[in-house]
């Protein structure tokens, strides 16, 4: 009666339909072997061809979520998905300085593949002060990626040069001594934030560039020409924060994620009318 | 780029600390192979100690999560746990009866196994009126068994009396022309609702007694000395949802489900404070 497990939180928004959000986070963490847990930011309406409504929760109500999980079940690892309120970020950082959460991934969602923006430039201000200083590892794509670094990426050179700039930029903003309201869990954390910059099929496929204080590294991922991809983003981040929260490096952590993902794409599931949902669970169904 | 998979919709509550309402649902479905959805009916604040918070969602809001999912991925079957306000009831019998569901299981939460009521009267009095009667099977536990047949259950015989006896008056309900709203599509349905009432541990350890009207069964079940049991009743009902989506027979449904919730239990997992809870991807931790 003692087998314990490692554990990962989920901090994001539902998607009824199952291909992202919580969701997908909750798939991707239980078939990677760990316990999930979420804190719901967010209710959405939403399936494969949009979404058609959102409701907020108040700071207060999420507050409460990650004071639940945190004083029970100590996640190894926590990711953190699309969060679009000021006031709930704020909730979110000062949380988890609070508690010191460990391996900490951002998927700093702001800007749509299609280009369009979804948080609000106050949001991503807080984002950006408040919370990706205490993440280990942020995974923004490349209209993410230029906001953060404020230079244009459009090739695999500028890719490198954009996430060495995004995580030399965190790091020095905490050597600059400017901590989360002065907090000394802030200074628990690993000094540096690792970058990773998803090239998607923008510049060079399925091709993703890791930064990290150590130097950078090309993961090659596997071009597979499957147009349903809602929720690749949520399941990326929450198998790394997976992998993380089981003890393996970051290196080690993005390349399970990576191959987890072709694996669920080249599943091929076709559901919905829209852009569909990936195969969360393919490894069960081969095995039978 | 063709491959379809069975489908199930849960329609819950959330429980951030993953043990319970969706999260349980959705690790469930996943493990049990087929893809998972998830309409909120409410948000809480839990974690293996207790339930500290809820909020509700408006029965707009949930209707609208309902017509997302069954107008993009059809579900296959759906799971129904706890609903607690009637207006929340109304509207999912409602979008039920009008996208001719099937397969619904109602797991009919009212009681908590330390007796208190968890909904009022009236959310009752909705329930066995409108919803019970658009499921194929429902799965109360004794006390809520006790509520449904206005009878005292507190031995064997008395399980398959009582079971006997809410099966046949949802089915004589029916039978009289009491139909949903006079709506067409309740017809459709199977004109009998089985009944799985669960022994539990306060008569007959892990011994259910299925009844439908071609008769009834025993499910004799492994008694595991496991305190934590957080999110059984959950799990349950969504493995039988799960089976019944892949197009299992019932009875089958129900053993598969029952030897599911066995494994999750045999894996010994302890997490948390309290009733901790259970191992739903024991399948993947014993493959490594």
């Amino acid at each position: 009666m003692n087998v314990k497990m490692k554990t990962a939180l989920t901090i994001a928004g539902s998607d009824c339909s199952g291909g992202a959000g919580i969701q997908a986070d909750i798939k991707t963490m239980c078939m990677n072997g760990v316990y999930a847990m979420s804190a719901v930011t967010a209710l959405t309406v939403q399936n494969t061809l949009g979404v058609t409504g959102i409701s907020e929760v108040s700071p207060e109500f999420l507050r409460s979520q990650l004071d639940a999980v945190f004083t029970d079940i100590f996640p190894d690892a926590v990711k953190i998905g699309m969060v679009s309120s000021p006031a709930l970020v704020e909730v979110i950082a000062e949380r988890l300085a609070f508690y010191g959460a460990k391996n900490v991934v951002v998927d700093p969602v702001m800007v749509a593949t299609s280009g369009s923006k979804l948080i609000s430039d106050e949001a991503r201000a807080v984002l950006v002060e408040k919370l990706l200083p205490l993440a280990a590892v942020i995974t923004p794509n490349i209209p993410e990626a230029e906001i953060l670094s404020g230079m244009t990426v459009s090739s695999k050179e500028e890719m490198e040069i954009a996430a060495k700039r995004i995580g030399e930029r965190l790091e020095i903003k905490e050597r600059a001594g400017e901590k989360l309201d002065g907090k000394e869990q802030v200074g628990e954390r690993s000094s540096s934030c690792a970058v990773l910059l998803k090239g998607g099929h923008s510049i060079c496929d399925a091709d993703d560039y890791l930064w990290t204080p150590r130097g950078g590294m090309w993961f090659c991922g596997k071009r597979i020409n499957n147009p349903n991809t809602h929720g690749t983003g949520c399941t990326l981040s929450s198998a790394i924060a997976a992998e993380l929260a089981k003890g393996e490096g970051l290196e080690v952590a993005v390349l399970h994620a990576k191959t987890y993902i072709s694996n669920c794409l080249e599943a091929e599931l076709n559901l919905g009318h829209g852009s569909g949902p990936l195969m969360h669970n393919y490894a069960l169904l081969e095995k039978n």
